[in-house]
């Protein structure tokens, strides 16, 4: 096969749509590796910030469609990228043939189907390529970009995606990545809060929380959870149970992917009655004042003493 | 502090009550390592096999306990434990001062606190020290012990429990052994649960098995049950779900370890909305056939397919 | 307001799209109540029999809106629902300005808004009356409808509805009568399986299945699963559960509506931990062999006996 | 039978252990229905309110149990019950042959059976009769008593019990009346919790609180909570959601009542998924500031806005 003209001249410029608190250190590191880039979002200061840093910024998603043949989109839901890929002024109105539409949003693997459906009728070919990591490792290009889409184009999307992260997978068709992204973090999730159950109890009955925490790791409790992220003031440095539940990931995020996977779930009809009561805890949470702590605070809200 | 005499004379008989699966290649490890055992159980086959391997059988927990001063227990619930330590013919009405009492059965920890109150009463001393691993690790002296009770008695009971153990962890006061021991349990099988439904909602959503597993294994979905123990046939090899879930650990073990830790939680106004659903799917699941398999066959109660 | 000529004009004919095991009885009473009915269904079976009962078939919604001016659906889900509505063939292809569009499926809500805003772009008129009731009720004109929709044409649909209803309720805006629906089942769900735990509890402590039943229908665990409906053999006749779970609101059926609430309530952020649950439970009873069984079989469901 | 000459002579001493705030109303109905009554309990300003309306107060059960052939007992939780009956100045350290013991305490239906043996190796007869009802109701004489014990004593309860309640209900064996209450008081927080999640729905999709409440109340959605209780604030008068959640049944009793309830289903291996997760979120109520908000908070507890 013949390798197409675009993955050809890897410097020609790189379309990038969505620069919130992900999409600007993302897109920052595109221009870091010589990429021109041409930008655009619903908010102009997010603009400007990028602007000042080198790329060039236009006016809309199908502006930027006819300025690149390489585009990049990082949105917070399924409606935003519905908007940006078939809305009046969106990146389908205008995309070139041949086009690469990457999607780095965390959305409904079905919505992920739907506009690689609608971008092939216009001749482009659209990946799903959502990430994990925070702002920290957008930042520092340590993200891990998980992609679903045709093989064949796979590679020529490693290419961008290797100068924002450290991994990139290829999990098969598209909405395969989201698959796998929902996936991980249901786990997670479930496995967080079970890590909180858990601690908690053996608190009360009277182990001490290092020495639980060593037990857990060298037994079959062990989860990323209770070796690397635990939940518990105390028994690790560096997390966000050290620091009063700050930074890290928010349980406002948290509750919108076990959404994702719920909805995913009741439309295949499979049974996750763990996640399933993970969404309603993470849920509950963000209605009793824990929206924009981590996500490992479940172990206070928890543990909250009786009369308190 | 002086040494008491019976941690001494470490080769003076030791007595074994409870001679089932696990019982059994425990008190043949302690024969192997040139420990005299006096050992009964209340079915004589059992004690049958042990004395032919060289233990001397009597008739009753008592006379054991007139026979040895350090004596090892390993029963199938709390009621059992009850009545060998205080039922007509128990441990208790003919332990000698300073006696050595190691409780392996999993229980409740507020009942290993009983009879360690009982215990002292008479001047001995308990300690529980349940295991995790199976019938395998057993005869193969690789069993993890954890250890609750007096830190002075402890050096005593590991002479012991390293004749049938690969790992001796001392988690405090009487109760924490089985305290750590329930806390790893739930938290084992809020990951299983966890793992079988993520990767039944993976498959469904065109993920491959493998592939899927290899992406939560390096990230922040990662668990025991998923690096190492995978619910899902074909994935691993050497694991129950790659031998029709047999072996391994049963269902009917499991949810009698997570009603433990569902009435100590109950009993310390706990909170443990996971590992409280855990319960009662394994609850399900031992109605529904599963009884008798791996509890890692979750994955297939789970998945059964409609109209199947 | 001057009334529109097509709630003067009574006995003009009726559209009716989707002759399923609802749709059917529901327009034969139409026919009983003197409307000339004009029907289609993607089945040509179920319109050959509503053709000799007196109905007028035609081949898709599109020919159905060029002939009356008052339509009826009801239709296995939401996309069936769009399809009928927005698809090439579809009612919005045709309708004439001022037609009354009736939705009797249950669908998510939302669909329900988007569907009326479709048909107010042509000047048509679209509410929401999903039913409660089953096949009996439908044949026997006494099923409940909930309607949603502007107040100014609540009297004209109820003028069809009546003939096909024992009650029509007015809920409010476009997408309430979904809403009444959803929640009804999502509490109906919740009341059964709570009564199936309880009465199986009971009888497990040594209380008989009908005095417990009394007592709980003479208390403030009253519910209508308890006293209407008890999901336990031998505490009442006329019920599923009097006839092997036979007939009645099948598991399927449920585990469809709790889907839609569930859904509905994730997109809403609104916590729902026991609908949540309930939706589960039925769903893992779908792929164990109780889909085409009445709601109230997991009595049995949770029931049977281990080792069985 | 010849009747005892205890049930005679009905004017004879009653007994009465725990006067607390449902034991002490019990207690004058018994003075007003012309019982001399005996009576301790362990806080003396509690003896002192019931001396003044003519009790004779007296120092221990033991005391109690020489002095009166008929006694109840109305305390606080299981360890108390065994306390009072078998501890060091326990009734049966000196209860009569033949005496009759009423404990309407509600506790688990196992302790029951306990003392009932413990009672009857002493000659005498132990029988449980837990209410229900609050301290209102128990004023008013006014309680539902659900009583288990052999059928040839229910009489000669039923003398004493009609005096402190309006229903008195006999369900079968020792422990039945407490498996009763139990299971009444699971299915009730099931439904409350559910009636409290589905009007959040649908106030959410638009529905007006009170016709939501009322269409459920005509339908199979239809349980006490909804129709007799609601939870919902403007929804219905004179119920503690119209008052603040003042008032009526405490989330801290509802929390006990479904421990009970958590532990006698996994002592019987009965799965109760809902009325499990029913207790943990009552569990987490009583952590989180609703200790001793009525149980009808939970919609309040489920609804608080995120943001606040």
């Amino acid at each position: 096969r013949v390798l197409s003209s675009r993955s050809m001249a890897s410097k020609t410029p790189v379309g990038f749509i969505g620069l919130g608190n992900m999409g600007t250190p993302m897109a920052k590191n595109l221009l870091r590796n010589g990429y021109p880039v041409i930008a655009t979002d619903v908010f102009p200061e997010s603009c400007k910030e990028l602007q000042d840093t080198g790329a060039q910024v236009v006016d809309s998603p199908a502006e930027v469609a006819e300025k690149a043949d390489r585009i990049i989109t990082m949105l917070p839901s399924s409606p935003n990228v519905i908007e940006v890929y078939t809305g009046p002024n969106g990146i389908l109105k205008k995309v070139k043939k041949g086009t690469l539409l990457i999607d780095s949003s965390t959305i409904d693997p079905a919505v992920s189907k739907e506009m690689a459906v609608a971008a092939e009728k216009m001749g482009a070919v659209f990946m799903d390529a959502p990430v994990s990591g925070g702002v920290g490792a957008a930042s520092l290009a340590k993200l891990t970009f998980m992609v679903g889409g045709v093989e064949e184009e796979y590679h020529a999307a490693q290419e961008l995606l290797t100068c924002m992260g450290a991994n990139v997978v290829y999990c098969g068709q598209v909405g395969t990545g989201q698959a796998a992204k929902i996936c991980n973090n249901m786990l997670l999730a479930i496995g967080m809060i079970g890590t909180a159950e858990t601690m908690n109890l053996g608190i009360r009955l009277g182990l001490d929380p290092k020495l639980l925490a060593k037990i857990l790791n060298m037994s079959s409790g062990r989860c990323w959870s209770s070796d690397t992220y635990n939940p518990v003031p105390g028994v690790m440095e560096g997390v966000p149970s050290a620091n009063n539940y700050q930074g890290g990931f928010g349980t406002t995020l948290m509750a919108k992917d076990l959404g994702l996977a719920q909805n995913t779930a009741t439309n295949t009809k499979t049974p996750v009655p763990l996640g399933s009561l993970a969404h309603q805890i993470y849920r509950v949470m963000c209605s009793r004042g824990y929206a924009n702590k981590d996500f490992s605070s479940v172990f206070q809200f928890l543990r909250e003493e009786e009369g308190q």
